[in-house]
């Protein structure tokens, strides 16, 4: 008798686990339920859609030779049963069958599993306030929202477009807009934007290079309500540090696991909220399996339990949920937190444990950040970027890494991921044969550079300030030298206007060492951060003892001092 | 007393140990000898210049900042001393001096050392033919190379240009003369392009893709001598299969390394001609260290000494070079054999072991090469490519990868490098949290995709034959069905004609199973093997039991068939 599997969930994990499960088990009974109507889409498509990027919706369903994933392609190219409109309302474990519901008719009925597969997926959190029922109030996580806020972009003439939450589909949504010469003002509860996501000086980076681009942000701004006109269209956003214009509101604070059908099962809850299960994805039913945005990770590094949905991990999981149903033994090792997504031509990616984070974990860290080029000055190509690693100070181990820039950052963040998960060291990851050829990166590529720099740091041979430690030493009124170390040049086009600065390029700087107080702190700045550094040494070198330089350089530098 | 560090070449590992050397150690006396009249230059962007992306030669010896990197730079802001146009004669162990002289004036003289670095270099081997003397023949290693290249085809109204030597050198050079609208005739001794680099099938899939460009190829051809006209000027290339008209030559047959100094000094050659050095850099003395193009590795896999001159090694012993100069102890751990070039927009790249290294390190191994996209279809940025995967098929431990084609292969290179050198199997590879969003990647990338593929072979849930396996079924006259599921669209636009053909899309293959012989072997394709992998495991699933598909689909296919 063949296997019967089913599988509550159409949108990532759910398909996944069906696709696989065909090809593992060609006998098994494979039914896929989903209570909307559209099926298997590429949900992280839909600002690129909503920008136009992407011009018909079909592309978000469709395979890369061109076939609409419907429930005819899974029927016929698969062989799986896909039952739309349908709502999975309970689940019957003793007898091993679910009740479901045909939204249409209203009729209910049963269907009987071996193995059941939870792949329920997410809702959008509503935020507690007045106002989310008015017009021109969007939020963009089914395809039918994001149908709807296209067409409204299209027909309408928006001028201040204001998004609330400046996580991923926040920020993904803002990318969006952009593209369509939209400059969003973007509110957030927090004090930086992508919090969780970026730490504090890398957002600090980030939003300076957005707003030159036209966006703008109100942070630590706590929405009370949505406030609208006599026709119901909203028209601000009113927080607790007043009330932000506003002719269109997009709604991205954060999702919630969908466990309501799991927890009436009886099946065990995670921590976090989401759906507990194993390293083969079972629940605390062996028979029930769960995978995607319902259920919670394990971060590889921390051993902790975290709930980080993302599509990328739905997928994976649902071969792994498939394998082990046929009884190929397979597991789901963990996440590190990868985060990757592209804001106006600005590449930004984050992996393993943020700052913050590292410290919650209880390592006692290591960190650095670097600027520069992608890879050789020379080749059109290159573009700038800031990298940061976040290591282990005693072991050297790396634990994260955050980079931003038009230059390649992702790259490097999957690197760095492959490193982490390993266990690699600093010295480790500098070892690593990366490809070099000057199309692609430099003979020593940024993160080996930036891992070095960690290890400079560790070893003692350099001290730096990051841009917001020096922009507090300045406001302090702290008694140093600020020494810039690039040419008249690049002095005059911006530098730091202060009584305390002194310009010494790094050429002149052997032979005028006279010119410098040895009994006073020196803070070294330059570009990018590579002269400085070298200065630094020198200093060190020539028996200046308190000598520190500026993380980045003017590359990373957000605040308005020249 | 401050250490005298005597640094023997300055090109790219010698600048790297003293610009090193110089922030670790601020009080040695640091002196690099170099033979000719430049230093530190960007050997990797002569094809660059060549081709004009690179305008100005400055450009190759200049910071990312704009500094030109001659001997005043390295003294003005490294306090580093470079004697130019200064020959390293001898190496008196015993006294620890080195004697050299001074190429200008013929004045010779000695400078003592503390710790001597021998950074030689190497030399473009000459092929042991007649004609390298005549006019028009050029070779690509040292800038006085690249000027004088340039100049000449900024000139000369070259038509038949021709390149000897498909190794990475001469594939560079090729790039060059592409961006220049030139397409170049390659002529190779060995019966592929990029010997030793790629596997054979992807030097095919390479082939013709450049051929499409407009390049021609002469493999398998032994140059006996290079013929000219009376003035002297290159007219062909005479081999034993007949004489190729040129009226330029680039000769790139390979480098050797430069060890006479050394193996005078009586210092320990390696196995492979190059100097034999321990983790440490260390020659057989251990105040001599050695790094770059001249030093043997260690392929972190097989353990065997290998000769692969890049300078993105020599770069990365340089720092490690100056880190035990200086007590810090530091090892350089080997190399994998990571190559990365590109070719008129197309991205090549490799690293680990190749199939035929593989086999020959005692491996017992398991493949698959997967044709698709590089990020989701539906984003603009997408590219193809052909990605392949060599693992060892008892562990499923990574041995190696390469990839081609339009799409970002180089970071799917880099990342699998991290991978290999940890140790990864292909299990491991797949749980990577790599970064995904529509932008960068694939929910489940290519890369693990492939990695998956190769697990489906190694627990024999697909078998695949390669484009040569098939093409050689094909003219065997072998007795199989030849079935193509892709749809009647893309089977008119190409397919392979022939009688053992029929054509099932893949949408009806699971109701038209009656038309498929089932005692007879079958072969599917497709257009990129995706769908042909779906069709084989339907198939299986339906009692066939002889069922292979082709891998890469027609995106690898190099034949003309159709």
């Amino acid at each position: 008798m063949s296997k019967k599997i089913v599988i509550v969930g159409g949108v990532a994990a759910g398909p996944k686990v069906a696709a696989r499960a065909r090809r593992v088990m060609p006998d098994a009974e494979i039914t896929v339920i989903e209570k909307s109507n559209i099926i298997s889409y590429a949900g992280c498509g839909m600002p690129l859609y909503v920008s136009g990027h992407v011009r018909k919706l079909d592309e978000l369903v469709s395979t890369s030779y061109g076939a609409i994933r419907n429930k005819d392609f899974f029927l016929n190219e698969k062989g799986v049963k896909v039952l739309t409109g349908t709502e999975a309302l309970s689940i019957d474990r003793e007898n091993k069958k679910v009740l479901m519901k045909d939204l249409a008719t209203g009729v209910e009925s049963y269907i009987e599993y071996d193995q059941l597969v939870l792949a329920t997926g997410s809702t959008p959190i509503n935020p507690p306030i007045e106002g989310l029922n008015l017009k021109k109030v969007f939020k963009l996580y089914h395809p039918d929202d994001a149908v709807a806020l296209k067409e409204f972009l299209e027909n309408a003439d928006v001028e201040m477009p204001v998004i609330i939450g400046s996580g991923l589909i926040g920020m993904e949504t803002a990318d969006a807009l952009v593209g369509k010469k939209l400059f969003p003002t973007v509110v957030e509860l927090r004090e930086q934007l992508l919090p969780g996501i970026l730490d504090p000086e890398m957002a600090a980076s980030l939003k300076t290079k957005l707003e030159d681009m036209g966006m703008e942000f109100a942070l630590e701004h706590t929405v009370q309500k949505l406030e609208g006109d006599e026709d119901g269209n909203v028209t601000g956003i009113v927080t607790d540090k007043g009330t932000i214009d506003a002719d269109m509101v997009l709604v991205a604070v954060g999702v919630r696991p969908n466990v309501e059908l799991a927890r009436k099962a009886g099946l065990t809850i995670g921590e976090t909220g989401a759906i507990a299960v194993n390293e083969f994805m079972q629940t605390s039913d062996p028979d029930i399996y769960s995978a995607g945005d319902c259920v919670e990770n394990t971060n590889i590094i921390t051993g902790r339990k975290v709930f980080v949905p993302l599509a990328s991990t739905a997928n994976k999981q649902g071969r792994i949920v498939a394998d082990n149903i046929a009884g190929k033994k397979s597991r789901f090792k963990g996440i590190l937190g990868t985060a990757v997504l592209e804001i106006g031509g600005i590449n930004i990616g984050r992996t393993g444990l943020s700052e913050q984070q590292a410290l919650d974990a209880g390592f006692e860290i290591a960190t650095a950040a670097n600027a520069n080029h992608d890879r050789t000055h020379y080749h059109n190509k290159h573009g700038q970027m800031i990298l940061k690693i976040i290591s282990d100070a005693k072991t050297g181990r790396l634990l994260g890494a955050q980079g931003l820039g038009k230059g390649d950052v992702i790259k490097r963040i999957d690197v760095l991921a492959a490193a982490i998960t390993f266990g690699a060291t600093l010295e480790d990851f500098y070892n690593i044969d990366l490809g070099y050829a000057p199309p692609f990166s430099t003979p020593i590529d940024m993160a080996a550079h930036t891992a070095n720099t960690v290890r400079n740091k560790i070893d003692g041979l350099t001290a730096s300030v990051s841009a917001r430690e020096l922009k507090e030493k300045l406001e302090r009124g702290d008694d140093f030298v600020l020494l810039d170390v690039r040419t008249q040049q690049g002095y005059q086009s911006r530098h730091i206007e202060d009584k305390r600065g002194m310009l010494i390029p790094l050429h002149e700087l052997r032979y005028r060492l006279s010119e410098i107080p040895k009994d006073k702190e020196i803070v070294v700045l330059c570009a990018m951060g590579g002269r400085s550094y070298e200065a630094a040494c020198t200093l060190k070198g020539a028996g200046y003892n308190d000598v520190k330089y500026l993380e980045t350089g003017f590359e990373g530098w957000p605040y308005d001092y020249d």
